[in-house]
Formats: C-alpha cells, sequence, structure tokens
C-alpha cells in the first residue's frame, strides 16, 4: 500500500484543526442554572443552548440577505402567528441544495473529466458535502453569522453553542413548537451550511484530473474558513458590502443569493488555482473530451431544479419574492440554454448539449446576485447576456491565454457572477424588493450609484480571493505540493489516489 | 464546419418569433402615475407591473383547475390569513414538475434509445426546458391563462405584464410580504409554465432518432403555441372544455392535472409524428434494444417523484385535496408497475424492470386527469388497468399496425390518456373534491353524464391535436424536411445533429 | 420462453392474497346512511369513507412518533389554525422517502454489484415500490398503525376504510379545505407507507446477485406483513415498545425515525438472509468489484437528500424540531463520511469515494433513531462512531465470519441501526423534544434507564426479526426455492431472471 507523508500530514492538519475547535469553544459554554443535573449541565454545555432565544439574538435571521431590512422587518416577522411554513420552505430549500453539489454538481463535472478521473471527481463533491459542514458545525457558521464587526463574525455560534433551542423553553412550553414566531436559527444554520459546501466544490473543476487529493482537502479547509468565511459576513452578516450598511465600502452590494460570496470567489479562485497548478499533461495538444456527456447534461438539469432552492431559498421565507426569485431563476436559466445553443447553431450548425447545459448554468450563475431584484423580462436579457459572455469566456478567452481552467469553473461561475455582479446594478428594481425606501435602485430606474456598489464588491471579491488563494497555494505546493506524480496523473487519479476505477464494465 | 440552411432558417424563424412579440407587446405597457422617474417608469412598463392586482384580476388563480369553484372559492381563499403554505408548497411542486423533463424524462428516454443517439434526446429536453420557458415568458402563459374568450387567451400577460408584483403595493408597504392573501401569480404561472415544457418533449418519444433537431425545435415552438395554449385554456382557463362551464361542450371535462391537456394531446401527436415521419430505418427488421436500461429505470422513479408535484401540485394549493391526489397517484404507479410486471411474468416468465417501469409510467399517465376526483381503491383499479391497457397498446398495437411510435409515447400518454379521462367519468366522486354542489358525479354514483364530457373532450382533443399537428408537420416535412438524411441517422444524431459522442469510455 | 412453476406459483400466491384481502375486506364495509344513490353507497363502501372523522379516530396522528405526547399534544395540535405548513411538509418528505428507495438505493446498491446483475436489483427496488404500496393500501398501514392491541393493529383502516375524506363533511362544506384542523390521515398514511416501501429494499443488499425474483417478491410480501408491521405497531402504534407506554418493555425505546422499524429489522434479517442463501459463487475466491462506483457514489448523495425527509419528516410536522432533526441528520452523515474515507486515508493512503459514500450512509443510519432527541455536537459524535464501527462491520467483521453480506445491509443498516439505538439512549436530551415532563433522558444527563429500553428494544427486534426471517426463509427454500440455478448465476439475472441486458454500449 502506498502511503505518502503529504497524505498523512493532510489528515493530522485536519484532526488538529477540528480537536483544538473543540476543546477551546467547549470551555467557554456556561451551564445554565438551577435545576439541571450535572452532566446534563455539561451536555448543555456541550449543546450550547444556554444563552438568549432567538427572538432575543443580536443578529436576527432576516440580517442574513438583506441587512438593512433589519429593524424594519424583524418585528412584523416576528409578530407572524406561525413560523411554519417559512420553515418547511427553507428545509426543503436545504435540501435542494445541497442536491445541487451532489448529485448535481458532481455529475455535472463528473461527466466533463476523462473516464479515468470521474471517481476522483464525485470523491470531491462527496468529502466536501462532508468536511465542510463538520466545519460549519465546529466554528464557520460562527466566523460568517456572528455578529462581530465589520470584517468577521465572532464564536458566540460556535460548537453551534446558541444555535439549537434553548433548555429554559422546553421545560416551560414541553409541547409548544418551539419557535413559533421566528424561523428556527438552525434552519438558518443549515441553509447557509449548503453554501459553504458548494463553493469550494465548484471550485473543483479548475484543477480537475491533477491535484492532489489531500491538497485539495487543505486547501478547501483554509480556503473555507479565510475566504468564504469573511466573504458571506461581508455580504450577508452585515459587514463591510452589506447593502446600505452605514459602514459599507461605495454602500455596498446586492447579492441576493450569492454572486460575489459563492460564485466571483469560486470562479477567481479556480482561476488563481489554474494557473498556479499548470495545466494538464498533454493539454492544447492531445484532445481531452468529456467521458460521459449524458452526466453532464443530467447534472446541469439537476443543478437547474436545486437552484430554485438556491436562489429562490435565499429570500429566507416563503413569499412573493421567493416566487419572483424562482420565476427569474428558471427564465435566466432557458435564456441561457437557449443562447448558448443558438451561438453554436448559428457558427457551426451545431448546437450541442453540452452548450445547451453550459448556457443554462451561465444563466443562473448570471442572475444568482439578481434574484430577488429584477424582474421576468430583465432576467431573460440577463440569462442571454449570460449565455454569450460565458460562451466567450470559455472558448476564445481561454484559448487566447492558454491557462487550463479545466470544466471551466472560472469561465461560467468567475465571467458569469461578475456580468451577474453588475447587471443587477442596472436592472435591480424597487418593483420586486423594495430594499430602497422607495428610493430608486438600479441604473434602469435612473439611479447609477448602485452600479459603483457593484463594482465595488466584484473588485473587493476579486482581489481577495484571488490574492488569498494565490497565497495558500503556493504555500501548498511548497509544502505538501499541489500536483499529483506525472505518472499518477496519466494512469487517472481514481487509480493512484483513490485505489477505484468508476466503470467495471466486462 | 456543416451548416445546413434549415438549421439557420429554424433559428431565424425563432428569434423572429421573440423579436416580433416583444417589440409589439413592450409598446402595448402603460407607464403608471406619478412619482417615478423617466427610466423607471419605461422599466415598470417592460416589467408589466402596471395595471390591477392579483385580486382583483380578472382571471383568480383558482380559475386554473377547478373553473367551477371560482366564485364559491375565491373569496374564501383571498380571505385566508396567510398564503404561505400554499406558496411554498406550489414552489416544490414547480421544481418538481421540471425535475420530471430533465432528468426524469430525459433519462427514461435516453435509455432507450441506441447509444448513438443518446445525446440527442437529451438535448431535446434540455433545449426544449430553455425555449418553451422563453415562449411562456413572452405569450404562452397569456394565451393559455389571459382571460380572453371561450378559445383562447389574450396577450394580457404577454411579457409578464401584470403577473409580477405591483409597483403602487410596493411603495404604500415596503415590508409587507407581497401577496399575503392570495397565491403569487408568478407562482401559478410558473406551475404551469413547466407543464407546457414537459408536454412537447413527451413527443419526442416517437420520433427519436430520426427528426432533424431543427425541425424539432420549429416544430414544439409552433405546436406549443397553436395546440397546447388553446387546449390548457379550453380546459384550465374556463373555454369551452372547462367543467361545468356556461359555454362548455357536452358539459365540459373533469381533467384534474392534464389528462387531455398533457397526456392525450402530446399522446395522439406523437403517433401522427410517428406516421408522418415514417420508420426508423431498419424497424421491424433489425433489434433496437435500449442502449441503457439503467437510466431507463432511474428515469421512471424519478418520473414517479416528480409526478406528485404535477398531480398533488394541480390542486393549486396545499390542503386534502392535495394530499388524496398524492396518494392516489402513488397507488395508481404501484398498481401500474405490478401489474405490467405480473403480465409479462405469466407471458414470459420474465417480468422485466423495463416493464414495471412502464407500467409505473402508465398508472402515472392513467391517474392524471382523476387525480383529485378518484379514491384510493379506485386508483389501484385505474393504475391496473393503465398497466394493461398500455401494455398491450405498446406491444400488441404497435406491432399489427406497424407505426414506430420509438419510445411509446403514444403507446403510454395516448392510450394512458385517453383511458384515464374515460375512467375519471367511471370513478369520479363527490367524497373526494365536491364539484357538483352535492349532486352525483361519477358512473359509479350513478351519474353516467360526466362520462359524456369526458368522451367529448377526449375526441375534441385527439382530433385538434391531430389535425393540426399533421398539416404542421406536412408542412415543415415540404420546406425544411423533418428527417435527418439515411447516412446521418445510420450514424447516430449525437455525432451528425450535435456534433458530440455519449460515452468516450475508453 | 422459459416459464418456471416457482414463478408462476409466486404469482399466483401474490394474486390470491391480493384478492382474498380485497374481498373480505370489501364485504365489512357499511354503506352511510340517506342520501347516497345506491352506486354511490357502493362506492363510499368500496372508498371507505363512512365512520368517524380524524379528529374522533381513535390513534390520532401524533400517536405514531411520539405516542407519549397524544394526549397532551393533540388538544394542542387540532386547535392550530391551519393544518397546510405541515401537510405540504409531509407530502414534500413522503416524495423524499420515495426518492431514497428509487433512485437513490436503486443506484448505490445498482452500483455495487456486477454488471450482469445491475437490472435485478433496480427491478427488485422498482417492484417493491409497486407491490408494498398495493399491500399498504390494502391492509399494511391498517395493521400497523389501526389502534388493536399492544401486539397487532387492526382491520379498520384496511382497503383505506375511513382513512380518506368522509362524505358527510363534503356535502357540508364543498368549499372548506378538508381537513382544516389536523393533518389528513392520508398524508401519514402515505408517509408510513414509504418507509414500508424501502425497508425490504434494505434487505435486497444482502441476497443480491442469486436470489430468484419470485423469492424475493413472496419473502418481501410476507415479510412486510408479519415482521414490519408488527415492529411499526409495537414502536409508533402504542404497541409494546411505545415510548412512555404503560404496557411497554422495559419502557419503551426512543425510535424517532427507525432505528429498530427500519434499519435493525432489515440489517439483521439481511444477516440471516445471507447466511441461509449461502455465498455467491466464488465469493472470497475472485474479485467481484462494484460494476459502477459513480452509481454507488451518486446514489449515496441521493440518500443523503432523501433521508432529510425520512428524519425530519418523522417530527411529523414542521417546527423547530423537524429542524433539529434535519441538522442533526446532516451532521451525522458528514462526520459517517469523513470518518470512514480518514481511517481508509490511514490505513492505506487511499480514501475511496466508496469509502466516503458508505460513511455517510452509517452517519444517517445511525443517527435515524436519535434525529429528534439529541443536539448537534452529540450527532457528530454519533455519525463518527457510525463511521467507524459500520467500517469495522464491513470490513473485519464479515471477513472473519465469512457469510456473504453482498453489499453490506447488515454491515451498516444493522450494525449502525443498534449502535445509533444505543447512542440514542446515550445522547437524548429534553433540551430538543421533551418527552419525559422534564425529567432527564438520556445517560448525559444522569438517566441510564433509557438505555435499558433502547437495548431491550434493540435486542426483541434482532430476535423477532431474526426468527420469523429464519422460518420464512427455510420455508420458502424447501418450496419455491431461494437460489437461481448456478448456470444462471454465473450468466447474471438480468438475461436468466427478466431477459434484459442493463447496458448495450456497442
Amino acid at each position: 500500500m502506498y502511503r505518502s507523508i503529504t497524505n498523512r500530514l493532510a489528515v493530522w492538519a485536519l484532526l488538529a484543526t477540528l480537536l483544538v475547535n473543540f476543546n477551546s469553544q467547549n470551555a467557554s459554554g456556561q451551564a445554565p442554572g438551577g435545576e439541571l443535573p450535572p452532566v446534563a449541565a455539561q451536555l448543555d454545555s456541550l449543546e450550547g443552548q444556554s444563552g438568549e432565544g432567538v427572538g432575543n439574538s443580536p443578529g436576527s435571521i432576516e440580517a442574513g440577505t438583506h441587512p438593512d431590512l433589519l429593524e424594519a422587518e424583524t418585528d412584523e416577522y416576528l409578530k407572524s402567528p406561525n413560523s411554519a411554513p417559512h420553515n418547511a420552505w427553507m428545509l426543503v430549500c436545504c435540501a435542494l441544495v445541497l442536491f445541487m453539489t451532489a448529485p448535481g454538481l458532481a455529475m455535472f463535472y463528473g461527466g466533463l473529466v476523462r473516464k479515468k478521473n470521474v471517481l476522483s471527481v464525485l470523491m470531491q463533491c462527496i468529502f466536501l458535502m462532508g468536511m465542510m459542514s463538520v466545519v460549519w458545525a465546529l466554528y464557520g457558521y460562527s466566523l460568517a453569522f456572528g455578529s462581530g464587526g465589520p470584517y468577521i463574525g465572532n464564536l458566540d455560534y460556535a460548537l453551534m453553542h446558541g444555535v439549537a433551542r434553548q433548555w429554559s423553553e422546553t421545560l416551560h412550553h414541553p409541547v409548544t413548537p418551539m419557535f413559533d414566531e421566528a424561523l428556527p436559527r438552525l434552519t438558518h444554520m443549515m441553509f447557509q451550511g449548503m453554501f459553504f459546501i458548494i463553493t469550494p466544490a465548484l471550485i473543483c473543476g479548475a484543477f480537475a484530473e491533477r491535484m492532489k487529493f489531500g491538497a485539495m482537502v487543505l486547501f478547501s479547509l483554509v480556503w473555507g474558513t479565510v475566504v468564504y468565511c469573511p466573504l458571506a459576513h461581508w455580504v450577508w452578516g452585515g459587514g463591510i458590502l452589506a447593502f446600505g450598511g452605514e459602514s459599507s465600502i461605495a454602500g455596498g452590494a446586492l447579492d441576493f443569493a450569492g454572486g460575489t460570496v459563492v460564485h466571483i470567489s469560486s470562479g477567481v479562485t479556480a482561476l488563481v488555482a489554474a494557473i498556479v497548478i499548470g495545466p494538464r499533461i498533454g493539454h492544447g495538444r492531445e484532445p481531452m473530451p468529456p467521458h460521459n456527456l449524458t452526466y453532464t447534461a443530467l447534472g446541469a438539469a439537476m443543478l437547474w431544479v436545486g437552484w430554485f432552492g438556491f436562489n429562490a431559498g435565499s429570500a429566507l421565507r416563503i413569499d412573493g419574492i421567493a416566487a419572483s426569485a424562482f420565476a427569474v431563476t428558471h427564465f435566466s436559466a432557458a435564456a441561457g440554454a437557449v443562447t448558448w445553443a443558438l451561438i453554436e447553431w448559428l457558427r457551426s450548425g451545431k448546437p450541442t448539449v453540452l452548450g445547451a447545459s453550459s448556457g443554462a448554468v451561465a444563466g443562473l450563475v448570471c442572475i444568482t446576485p439578481a434574484a430577488g431584484h429584477v424582474g421576468p423580462m430583465a432576467s431573460l436579457i440577463m440569462g442571454a447576456l449570460g449565455g454569450v459572455v460565458c460562451y466567450l469566456s470559455c472558448s476564445k478567452l481561454k484559448s487566447k491565454f492558454r491557462y487550463d481552467d479545466s470544466l471551466d469553473a472560472f469561465g461560467i461561475h468567475g465571467m458569469g457572477g461578475a456580468l451577474g455582479a453588475v447587471l443587477t446594478g442596472v436592472f435591480a428594481t424597487r418593483a420586486v424588493l423594495d430594499i430602497s425606501g422607495g428610493e430608486p435602485v438600479g441604473m434602469i430606474e435612473g439611479n447609477y450609484s448602485t452600479i459603483l456598489g457593484q463594482l465595488a464588491a466584484t473588485g473587493i471579491t476579486i482581489a481577495y480571493a484571488a490574492i488569498v488563494s494565490f497565497g495558500l497555494l503556493k504555500l501548498l505546493d511548497l509544502t505538501i505540493g499541489l500536483r499529483v506524480s506525472a505518472t499518477s496523473e496519466r494512469q487517472g487519479l481514481d487509480i493512484t489516489e483513490h485505489g477505484e476505477e468508476g466503470h467495471i464494465f466486462l
């Protein structure tokens, strides 16, 4: 059996990270007063159920996506007689977003690589579903959504402290629904956690077919901590990019469902990774056709379905905004799919299923920051533009600059995300979700300042993700190494990294 | 590169259709009064947010499926304190119905063709998801559900005019949920739009493995406009087949979730298409086994899951009717799967997974018009009969008349749909959904007149779909041609039409 | 054509079972009084709509999972203004649980067998989706959830009698939602029915690649009736294992979502079946690698997604408990996936996608009984322990005792289920769902007695499932035979049992 020092290091680093966090946080937990037996008190500390309730917690649920609505809307929301439909909707959306990572993205990416590497792609998705979730429970959610300052959250929610139900409420009202006046914080935590999973999984498209599994694991762990968590805090946690926030740069950015936090960040990181790790052996000289386009097409369809949870769920409740976000998401995907296929049709006479699938994803990426802010006709335009721009990125741009973004993670998520961020500033309108107190919002309403916030957020996200990712990748490259050996790359990562084969059809 | 005039014509016709509609509708939009800045007024016109609110709109949401309940139920419904659970349920159902087209139907059909044509089938599904959605946004929804007359809707909702939230409401109540007393019209539009996607996709099963992609595109575009939209209007939009409508023929038809509108229409069109385009080269002489029955079985299971959205969602709200529709849908699928497999078992000793899968779909088709009208025991009978009838259609009937309905689109959707329409008249009962003011409904309640409406609707749907489709296909055949060249057909459509290959397993 | 007496016997036995039940129950149905025309009265009897309403029915909905909350909670629940969000959530969960059986489990198991047997695995899943559902409608639900005594339900709900809407309510309030104050019993029936489908499908992993289809059908039919229905009644129907029940053994067991009823029962049966039927030809001598690990990984991801319906749906309503069950389900799966992969990584340097996928499922199984009773940190621990224990079961234990549990149905569901049952007694806390009136519950709260109930339930389930399954399998072996011929086994069950081939890629 082959046991590399590299892999061992990666494992130990991971374990150490988990343990250190577990112990440090555990110690800071406080036992609640009174009636609890000693062991229960310890548990309570472990579970983090002491502390204030959801209604009293410093950052309310709504703060996540629409921070400036906080004061006005929280009261309204908390007085609503029943949070049940919102909770039901959000948990379904959680399931849909997980469904995006696998089977969705796993099939989409898995079909695009060569047969010898398909399991390595699936493994990246499945393992990240595991590891990122554990990190989210331990400290990720807290860093991103703990109140903290403008740059980062705090550790109030670490180890899920204060996220789950309070003990005292339980004793007093044993048969009352726990959170009858607000969305359970657990639900918010879970929904955001699904985004924490898929974002590093998107990056994997750039370095597919050549990166060490151990390096991918360490990179995702650190990247999630030092890039994703701050970004999520900046945009959705009341930080420096929150729309309309007092300390926000250029007025902050509209990012309904993750154009900057998820797509620009992962897309830019993908480009940096593709450049740092270098092209695959034979790139540009030998054909590397997708080994299973049926998976890619089916995966794209699954992403489309799951994206409804991603975008419409980002309303954080079920109402007309969610319906509007659902509809524009669908129309943008549709316009993207049609546009990309039509371009191919006009250029070569052969519209491809890869093109239609990529176009759908491009449309979905492009509409993501705008989902709650634009109307249906604007979404058709955005999807079509997303299709055009991503088509050009994935063909012209890539071939001109010769980086090997293997599965077009940058071409679609980076370019589509940046385009979407800007177009959100163009097409946003009070008519969908009034986040401006009746003042004009987007360029089409005559307000050009929103664009500035969008551009600032895009630029800052690009710069931050690129710089940190570059440093991190270089560091990993110098220590454990990013890349498998040339022999291993030629043989395929399924065998050499995982000791398995995808298909044994004999 | 191969660029056929055919393909170019198809593209330009498509683009022209889109543009003409966009401009004509845009011009008719009216700017709202008062405070809006000029650009916003233009946007408002573009988005179609001027006009009356949901509550005041001429055709209420309920009109869709249960037109005769309109007066009685609308008030009740609009007074309900919160539409949130209904909205949540319906958006989930939207996702489930899209999930039926792809990955569901795409896998089901994709597995049934030969390997060389699998991508062409997937492409049909994915591209239709795009194109039909765009058409739906531009004018499809309006033609089907605009109030109009008994034969067709109008263009009130074209370009989504009046479908999205009103501007004025936004300004007055910025933090109030938009539609707190009714289902958002956007949600209704989206749900019905998912049906508009899947119906032409079902037809593709008939002409698989030999139709030009460009011809499929043009055919679906026109068929959706001139066959689907009127049919949807007749049955669900208050038209000539609406149950209990004043101007309805033979009292109108019970069609809870699309027996006539979706399944009979697509099934009959499939038969016509199979005949007009002619059999595949080698049909009846050489074996054409499904290339991947695992896809077919998995696709059938996905269709089963998605069909809950299709049928139970057709209640257009979440209540006991939805639960009942869910249960009978499940039981009918179950009975169909068991029945078809048992027939095979008794006849050949070998029950097949293709049989069980086809039987499940047959049961699902058969129960579709009846989903909100029959009880669980009736659904077991309907599913079993669906299994028997579709089994006979797909084996005896097809081999006797020698048409090449490649993937049994007619055998299952046409025959199963017609059977279901008739059996709905047999088994419908007030006990599930009282649409008759307490008067007997189905034959088992002693009312034979319902059958007449069902037969009339079935006959009219068959005649209309068959005649229009025949004319349209002939027209296409004489102009751009329906069929790929014999060389192309032998080589497989994946390569010749799309320039791709499904599996590259070397 | 090959027609075996065996297969014919299986078919006739199945048909006879169905018919006998249908007739006997039909006769006992009572026609309601008064206004109904004769045929309608017969239908009513057929549909079982006479009888008392949901609110008055002897066993209320809540009785299912939390029997001891019955008195306290029912009133509260029935007074809730609207059951709509709960109904919506539960129907979505129904769809998710069906999604687990196929495509989820079908892909997970289908990928693990050799190519020649993939359709036989899919067929088991699809056919069981059909047959078990029919059985559930005819008498299964009634046996499990009819009030009856401590050992078995009764036939009150047979043929769905009294499950669907009452006739009289319909006539009186034609436009009122049917069940405006309680979950429709149809919804409860449907949700539990999805569990009835997946449990025998789980067992199929043990005897894959060698069992006769007819024997599998008969076995599942009888096993579902005499093992599953009683177990479900014991734990969730107020029987001898209901937590806190008066006549419960050792105080009854906490089993939130099916640790005993589903996983221990199927896992133990799987072990017995693997032993009785004997190993596959060549087991231990020739390699039998999974033919398609991409299916296995994708299936695991689908199981993960569907499991949210399984566990969080077992709250039987949407509230904070459902959110908590959702979160701990996710974290346990995550911890299981990471742990299993890390063990492989440390031992061989090669973490496998099969390991990560199996670990996720192990974590999901382990948390199932605990889903509504433990907090997030405990779920991480449970998932990790599940990963360790199931890893050892599937490697060391299996190789030591040399039984051929082909797809590790015992190794994961049996061992993981038993571990989960015990750990539920360790980590259960009033802080999540107070089922103890404020008294300590789990070992971590200082209460050691809960463990006794868990151990008792585990032991009783193991003993009952093992003994009955052993007898049943032996009986089938002596009569129709369990195993296909050696020739058939070598050729593959797809061809010999079903006359089909999975992949024809030429």
